[in-house]
Order: C-alpha cells, then sequence, then structure tokens
C-alpha cells in the first residue's frame, strides 16, 4: 500500500502531516508513504514545479495525497515554471482524467454560506469534472496577424472517447447517489458542446435507470445559485467544471471541510483538499486539515477499496465537528494540530 | 429617432408592447418605430431566425428594442437555425460588441434571492461582456481524425484590439461608477486571457483613477457567491461573461427586472431584458414587463442621450413597485398590461 504524498506550498505541509497521522493511525496494511516536491516548494529546489523523480514517485505509488500549491512570490516566472502547472502535469502525465467533486452542507455549518439556510441544506451534489481534455490541453499560442495585430489563441476540442471515459465515470456516480445526471454545455454555440451531448445520449443507453438531462452552462450557474438542491450528479468538460465546482463549493461555505478526487483509469487516484495554498496564514498552525483528511478517506475508498476505514475517518471529522472543535475558517478556534488530534481521539 | 423593435417569440411580444407604450407616452420628438421578425417567429415566416430584411430594418434604426427568442419546438432543428441563433447574428452583423449588465437588489426584493439579505443588498454591480469575439465566433467543427475518432473543436481567441475596446468601455463604465474594475480571465491556462491581461494592463494606463484587478474566473464564480457587494464593475469575455452575468442575475433573483444593453461604437445599441422567452407562460398576459421597460430606459441614456427620461421611466418602475404592484415572478399578482399602466400612471 504505498501513498505518494506531495505536501506542497503554504499550507499544504501542516495540513498534509494531519492526514497522514490519520492514515497511521489506521494500521493500514503496508502502508509505505513515500513523499515528493511540488510546486512552488520543488521550483526552489529542483527549479521545475514537477520534476521528473517527483512523477516517478507518483508512478511508483498507487495513489497521491496532495496538499496545495501556489506561491505569489513566482508568479512572475514563465506559466510553465510557476506552481499550479504542476496540478495540470500531474493530471496529464497520471491519466488523472475524473475530478470527482462532492458538495453538501454540513450539518450545524449553514451559518458558513452566503445562501439562506433552507437553500444551503438541500445541497449535496457531485460535480464529475472531466480533467484532462477540453481548452486546457489543446494547442495554443500567442501570434502576430498579417496586419500585425497581437493574438493569443487556445484550442478547444473533445474526441469521442474522451467524453465516453468521462460519461462512464458520471453515470457510475449515478447509480451509486440518485440516479440523476445533469450533463452541462454550451451546445448552442460550442460543437466540442455538441459531441459532447450526442456522446453522453449514446453512453445514456448503458444506464437506463439513470435519469440524464442536458443544461446549458450559464443556466447551470444560476440553478446552483436558484435551486442547488435540484442537483444530483453533475457532468461536465474541464472548463465549465472548474468555474461551476468552485461555485457550489462556495455555496457550501466551508471550503475547509471539501475534498476532492482524481482518477485516472483503474484505481489511481490523486487526492487533495479543494482549498488552496493560502499562504497568508502558512507557518502559524491555524490551517484547518480536515478537508485533507477527507481527502485521505476519499483514496481509501477509491483506491483501496477500504470502505469501512474510509467510514471510520469520515466518522472521526463529523464527531470532531459535533463537538465543537473547529477551525478559524468555520468560526472556531482550533489549531490544526489540536484538530488533528481531536479527529485521532475519535478514530 | 428611429426604433427597431424585435420582439420575438414566447412573451418577447406582450413585454415588448408594454415597453413600446411606455416608450410612446414620452412624447419623443420624431420617435419612429418599425417592427421586425426575429427568432423562432421569423423562422416560421421567413425560414430563417435572422432575416435580410430585420437585420435591414436594424441598420436603419438608431437602436433596437428587443423581447426574447427562443421556441423548444424549434430544438431539432439545425444549430444555425435555431431561434437564439438570431442573437449571435444580431450582436456580430451590427458590431455590438459589449454587453452591459448592471445587477444591484431592488430594495424590498431582497426575499427573492437564495442568497442571504444581508449579503444581497450589497449587490451593486455591472458586467462588462465582450459580445464579439471568443470561442463564441472562431472557426469551429466537427472532424473525425486519422484513427476514426469524431471530435468537435472550437477555436477561442482574442486579438489586441477586441481586447482594447471592451478594456476602454470597461474602464469607461467604471469611470461613471465607483472606479474599480475587475478584470477576469484564465491566465493560468488560457494563452486567449494572457493576451486579454495583458491588454487590460496596458489600456489602465490612460485611465489613472480607475483601480483595476485581476481575478480568474473560477475565483469570480466563487466570489460573487461569497462576497458580491465588493465587486464594482466586472470585465470579462464572451463565454466568462456568459456564465458570470447570468450568475450575478440570479444572485439579484428578481430577474423579471433586470435590463441590458449591447453597444456598438457610437451610440447604436440593442436593449433587451435578461429573462428568455419563457415559453410556459406565453401569451397569458401574466408576464412581467419591467426588465423590457426598463431596457427601454437604458437604450434613452445609451443611445439617444435622453438621461432625463430614463430616469423618468426608471423612477415610475421604482414607484409601480414600491405601490406593491408586482408580477407572479416577484411574488405579486399583476397582469403583462396592469403593470405597463401602473407604470404609465406613474410617468
Ligand atoms: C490551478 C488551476 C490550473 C486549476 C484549474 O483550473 O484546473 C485549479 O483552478 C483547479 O480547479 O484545480
Ligand atoms: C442564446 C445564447 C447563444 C446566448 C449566449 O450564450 O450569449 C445567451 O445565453 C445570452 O447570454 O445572451
Amino acid at each position: 500500500m504505498r501513498i505518494a504524498v506531495f505536501a506542497g506550498d503554504g499550507i499544504g505541509p501542516e495540513v498534509t502531516s494531519e492526514a497522514v497521522r490519520v492514515l497511521q493511525a489506521l494500521d493500514l496494511p503496508g502502508l509505505e508513504l513515500v513523499e515528493g516536491d511540488v510546486g512552488g516548494a520543488a521550483y526552489r529546489k529542483h527549479g521545475h514545479p514537477l520534476p521528473a523523480e517527483t512523477l516517478d514517485i507518483a508512478r511508483s505509488a498507487e495513489a497521491v495525497l496532495f496538499g496545495a500549491v501556489g506561491d505569489f512570490d513566482l508568479d512572475h516566472l514563465e506559466r510553465h515554471l510557476r506552481p499550479e502547472q504542476a496540478v495540470l502535469g500531474l493530471r496529464k502525465e497520471l491519466g488523472l482524467f475524473a475530478n470527482l467533486r462532492p458538495a453538501r452542507v454540513f450539518k450545524g455549518l449553514e451559518d458558513l454560506t452566503s445562501l439562506r439556510p433552507e437553500v444551503a441544506q438541500t445541497i449535496d451534489l457531485l460535480i464529475v469534472r472531466e480533467l484532462n481534455g477540453d481548452v486546457y490541453f489543446g494547442e495554443k499560442g500567442m501570434r502576430t496577424l498579417e496586419d500585425g495585430r497581437r493574438q493569443g489563441w487556445d484550442m478547444m476540442s473533445y474526441a469521442e472517447d474522451e467524453v465516453r471515459r468521462i460519461a462512464h465515470a458520471g453515470f457510475k456516480a449515478a447509480m451509486t447517489r440518485g440516479k440523476k445526471l445533469c450533463s452541462v454545455d454550451k451546445a448552442n454555440v460550442l460543437e466540442t458542446s455538441q459531441l459532447w451531448r450526442d456522446v453522453m445520449i449514446e453512453v445514456a443507453a448503458e444506464y437506463p435507470e439513470v435519469e440524464l438531462s442536458h443544461m446549458y452552462v450559464d443556466n447551470a450557474a444560476m440553478q446552483l445559485v436558484k435551486n442547488p438542491g435540484a442537483f444530483d450528479v453533475v457532468v461536465t468538460g474541464n472548463l465549465f467544471g472548474d468555474i461551476l465546482s468552485d461555485q457550489a463549493s462556495m455555496c457550501v461555505g466551508s471550503i475547509g471541510l471539501l475534498a476532492s478526487a482524481s482518477l485516472a483509469e483503474g484505481t489511481f487516484g490523486l487526492y487533495e483538499p479543494i482549498h488552496g495554498s493560502a499562504p497568508d496564514i502558512a507557518g502559524k498552525g491555524i490551517a484547518n486539515p480536515m478537508a485533507t483528511i477527507l481527502s485521505a478517506a476519499m483514496m481509501l475508498r477509491h483506491s483501496f477499496g477500504m470502505e469501512a476505514e474510509a467510514v471510520r475517518i469520515e466518522d472521526a471529522v463529523a464527531a470532531t465537528l459535533a463537538a465543537g472543535i473547529k477551525g478559524g475558517d468555520l468560526g472556531g478556534s482550533a489549531g490544526t494540530k489540536e484538530i488533528g488530534d481531536a479527529v485521532l481521539a475519535r478514530l
């Protein structure tokens, strides 16, 4: 059971080490943890945000536990050297094509969202975002047109097999939940979306129990505000998924609690909190490690099939919250270690 | 003073005719109204959602008052014949490159949004969306790759002059408001966005009083939920603007009150409510015409420089609301004509 641990920048190391403590406390058979450098931390040490050694470590492991990357001091670098590029590189190199972002409001934390409590408490959705294609990984460049004007350009595209595999991920997720899948696209404008929609409809035939619907992305952004409780599973492309999954997280409010999984074909996956590196509070011991701890739970579930252990972690986090032990982000005052200790005590 | 009136589909004709009554009541010098067919209505009559005659009428006018287009019964048509294509065609053919979407919560209507009243009441922002470029109007298509896979593709791009003119629109708007301009892009991934950002920074030099900031689109979608009151003017591209402006509208709640302007270089503009054709309530006389009436006010302001008359309309609408006369969408029971009459009585 070999897990790569990429702590990254800012609060990444602090929150990751609490999640590691939780994993170690579970007495997992043959657990082996291997650390690797990513992001700004890796750039400072190796001159690249995603060094070859790090990729090798990931490839030698069965799953990656990821902290956060991002470092304002490196924003002046060329884009391919900036910390966030480690995220894109890992997704592409490891074939992490399916990003699962569950969003639900935790009982007792309805106060943390900007939404009315009666709307917020209806939220229980899962966004399945494609991570390997779209305008993210197409050809792109800066050019000077014949008439001398500068132009920036990016190719957006999806091929049918790319859509098919994320469609299956979406339908499978829907089968384990409320059996409703909403595919979000912009088929009234984009050919990429038209292909997306066509393939979704094809794949739907294999999941007769799941109710498939289609929604334009602008409408989805509205419905996530107006009636987020109506969504069960949302499946969408890389760019729209980037926007909608962040919007949905903020609807939940407590982003210090939200975990995510980025899965490859098979059981390999990368697990990370959805929050960023929060450089402003880094090193102060006040970051909330719960989202990273819950990411470790997702890892046990998706990459190792250890449902019981995943639930044990999730229950311990819930019990910690129920006991009123909360980080500053949730209106409490517990520090990083204190929260880790509290979760460990409740395992 | 020649105004083209394109009522369109669904509730379009009902709401537009109330706005026309308001314009007629103002005794505007030389007012001339010319009707034209668009959308599904035009397709049924002429076989095209944007017939050449309609474009000619628009070109012969100084402004267009637009209702709504959209007709589920025509969704099976090839994309270029669907009603919504009239919108894209008008934007392109008439050079309507700047879409202005003000969003603010009307006093007494805080209950209509899903946001907490204390968050909602802080909303007073303007989204300036580029309408003539981006992935909307690039080359696009469906192709079969060498290995036989189908692929949908769309070219995203911006050239510097396209960004420059919308930048000026954004900075000018900021000068008339709180002097804060937030440019939204995805420069950590897209070259199109990098060019966008570079040009925004260049143009900023001409508006030293305006404070320019940059935000990634995923973060913008979060901040619109978390702290929408922090935004003054937001300037962004066609695709991101489509998503964020609809999200912002829903944050306001009362979309039956939201107007928009799509401006060309000079004074020509197209004005329309942000709501759609609402086929479910079409023809019942219950649609709220206020957003269209307020669009007519925006027209007087932006295309004809008639600030006083614009304010007269806006005050009449506010007084109508204050008198408790509201459409069903705002929790009231007033019908389309009744609301029109009430606004006319308060002019
Ligand atoms: C850092 C950035 C490239 C990344 C993305 O856009 O995918 C991030 O926003 C995310 O959602 O993980
Ligand atoms: C109808 C559609 C093509 C259009 C757009 O995407 O621009 C609409 O959503 C809008 O925002 O006016």
